[in-house]
């Protein structure tokens, strides 16, 4: 459906991912990359848990907002970075499974600012409820010259 | 402004959020608590960066959802939980500093629906910077009898 | 994929939107209903545009929310209404188009909050192009035995 | 506390609102001007009601929209128009009275994407209840050389 302007985004979206220490911290994969289109993977971790027992929605949100994040990234220009204006993240269920998948997609590509979409839904057994949604618009920022997703650690 | 339901709105209140693993993980603190109003705050960690080396857009949304919910909890009765129905955060500039100030609270108290907001402001030297602001609806979720804010974790 | 709560929730709806003055006034149409499902249409009218001549953001912001509000009555118990916790409409692109097809869906049913989602596209030749997106939540109110929604008008 | 770019602020704004047809079709006035904020009046109309005979939602948006937007345009240079990214309004009481008064203001100005809230209050007596809230990201376009307020209508 998205033609991307840098053949090589899957490269440079898994270094921003690489890039970011809280994705490790939250326990929050990157799994398979598509233009506009990323899907990603929470684990629920004892460390990180809301006061009854389930997933941090703050956690769920981190993994949406990446997935947004990273799905407009595929789009973009070699030196361009993406910066969320902001996110509205709707709750449906508490997430009650231990695994939670994340699909992240563009809704509209631009230059300036690009509308996305993230979906999370729990994994279990040949389930695949709707836990919660987000809806987010991000700034396409252009970086100076010489800059490299490399340096950004 | 506000008159408590709960008398020992405090007490129930921290309660929650000891029982709240995530908190400790994240480096977010409960500061102080006045009826529909909480404030809190937030460390930067190396283990939770995003890609240009802030503070993770999530850790930050996870503070405001917190600052937010315990708000609206302030003003509950006792056997009342809350859980967010949704909530819009806008990021106006990126965290460059070490510690950020949350400040949560009520908008509207309801008793099915609360509205709440929560904003965040740099803390550095004597300049206090608005760095993000989150809208949110809570609902206000009555619990089975017998249920105990100790008995959540 | 939506089982209704009342079988005549067709004629239910249909009411509501002829109770509604706004409608007519600002040249909102109800095509069809399904459960959890309507299709509206706006027309562009020389009297509800903005400063560049387009149709008023705010008209097609209306639209969006009945699309929502109606698409979550059509799955509720005869005697309950609905009203708008929030919702957040993102947009896409200027409508230019004189007409415009706004289709709402539920996506979470529940007793007391409905989650909603309503697009609209403009509508010309063979282009179906998606130019603004309503993401809402909508309480579900019980009403007072005796209430008719033939009395709300 | 926001010095204008443009020193005849009040001029351009008031001309763009005049070039917006649905300002009076929907009953909307504005009343002041400052560098950053606005100050507009609402007025029920029989023709602009919802299925409860209170003042319709999406009428209350537009004027939350726009209260934003010409806050935005307050702050703007000459050849700059704004558009709305998207807004969330949030709902706490239905509009009983026959008047209400929304101020919107700039929370964050930009180059490129400045940051606004509008809040509607009814009027009644001495009484001054806040109704709804707005939350809104604003695009600052850059018009063509040429372009003049006068020429929009």
């Amino acid at each position: 459906m998205f033609e991307p302007r840098d053949p090589d985004f899957e490269a440079r979206v898994r270094a921003s991912f690489a890039a970011q220490s809280a994705m490790k911290s939250l326990h929050i994969q990157l799994l398979s990359l598509q233009p506009g289109r990323v899907t990603m993977q929470l684990e629920k971790s004892g460390d990180l848990l809301q006061q009854q027992g389930f997933m941090h929605g703050g956690v769920l949100t981190a993994g949406l907002d990446s997935a947004c994040g990273f799905a407009a990234l595929t789009l973009s220009a070699p030196s361009v970075e993406v910066l969320s204006i902001e996110f509205k993240t709707s709750f449906f269920r508490p997430v009650t499974t231990d695994k939670v998948q994340v699909i992240g997609r563009v809704i509209k590509a631009g230059k300036r600012v690009s509308f996305c979409e993230a979906e999370a839904f729990s994994l279990e057994d040949d389930d695949q409820t709707l836990l919660a949604k987000m809806s987010s618009s991000v700034a396409m920022v252009g970086m100076p010259e010489g800059w490299m997703p490399e340096n950004r650690s």
